[in-house]
């Protein structure tokens, strides 16, 4: 039996938390993990070939369905981190993309997860959004050799 | 048999989507929503009589520990909106209040929670924060008259 | 001599520093105070009967040029504010917006100001910015009766 | 005539637009630039070998008597960026931060400064915030050799 030569894309994106990020109890302001998992997705898609400017160029979005966070320590400003993530499961016109936060101690502060629908704008930047089926070529973006 | 005079106090926060809250799809950027649910808690409990005056006199902090949305419709610029909150379930040291964002015309935008310690900073804003059991005056704030 | 039947619209923005406003000094994190001036403006076109519904509908846009602010007085969570805003200056192309946040004591927490050109997508939202002559029927929404 | 062996330190922080940076017209929303210029404060000082985490144990704040920023060009998401900023002014008690920030291809998107009170909490954070005096040892942090 051979192993699989395919392993999934894992994107790691690195961010330190500012100042702005914390509130006035001298932790991150929880919110900002949510940006943080924006982020790392346009990341992740971005090295799978198909980043920001591809998607806004093909009139792409990918609206949220769901997305929750669980917080396990806190984050206080000058800690750098990295946000690892990957595609969790592909559903028929939705996808779910899993993060971990991990602080540069090895440290894991937060586990979450966002679901999200693979949409295009039915007419231009602004108008409505129709979700559209996810397809192969799609997937196969997120495959690497191993 | 006689029908309980207490009802569960449920907050009411009124907010309109703003311009910055928006992305380049020209929707709510997600995040937002959990901004909106934070503000929305802090004023859960000011009309508990428990703001965040009172709160930062007395070392209060109400940490999260885990946060999680659905999101129904999008929002768009000018969108106003109600996030209807109340607690869910009180833990030991711990508490879930519930939200609900819903748009002037009536439609559910969005549904989430969030699961909080009830904590203490140990030694003044911005040290470590321990948690407190959540006491029964802290329940009845959160009670009404029927 | 009759005094002007004219006198300058003037937008009254309510609002309060949110908890996720402040940062680990325990007061307003600053970029807030233009969050709240580009709130404020979209308000006072709003008042003057072209708000952000009627400007996405006509492809609008208005695009800072720069923008300047003091701050006098720290902010802190639970703060009620309320900024008041004004055209202070038409251009040929562009127009200036005055902003002053008053704390609910009536001490002036902040003044600053916006410099806006008054624009127009060249194919939908998304496209490209053009700046357009600002007319008469423009300035007239911004006089009102004395 | 020898050439100064001093230079002004120069911080460089590297950032790229986030998606949820941007607003409804597709591009940056103003404010994210003073989100930026603050840090950028902050690695700036990081880089002279007092950044947050010296400060925040010494009590340290510096906080806004002032910001401004003029706007050149739209940034978009996706671009990379880095703000230049270094000391333009010290005052006996103040200091004014000038800030760039540049695309990646060269292009100046912005030019701003901020001015701030050298301060520190009276009886650790969250307390009020006293102004000291700028000292030798905190400008010497500044120049490097040239």
């Amino acid at each position: 039996m051979e192993a699989s030569a395919e392993a999934e894309l894992v994107g790691v994106w690195p961010v330190e938390v500012q100042w702005g990020d914390c509130d006035a109890a001298g932790i991150i302001f929880y919110p900002t993990y949510f940006r943080w998992f924006d982020s790392a997705t346009w990341a992740l898609f971005a090295r799978a070939g198909y980043g920001v400017r591809e998607q806004l160029r093909d009139q792409r979005a990918m609206p949220l369905v769901g997305a929750e966070c669980t917080f396990l320590a806190p984050a206080r400003p000058g800690d750098r981190c990295e946000v690892r993530s990957r595609i969790a499961r592909w559903g028929e016109k939705s996808f779910t993309v899993a993060h971990e936060v991990l602080r540069e101690d090895g440290v894991t502060l937060a586990r979450g997860s966002e679901t999200r629908v693979w949409g295009r704008h039915v007419s231009g930047p602004g108008s409505p959004m129709k979700g559209e089926p996810v397809g192969e070529e799609l997937k196969a973006r997120f495959r690497r050799a191993g």
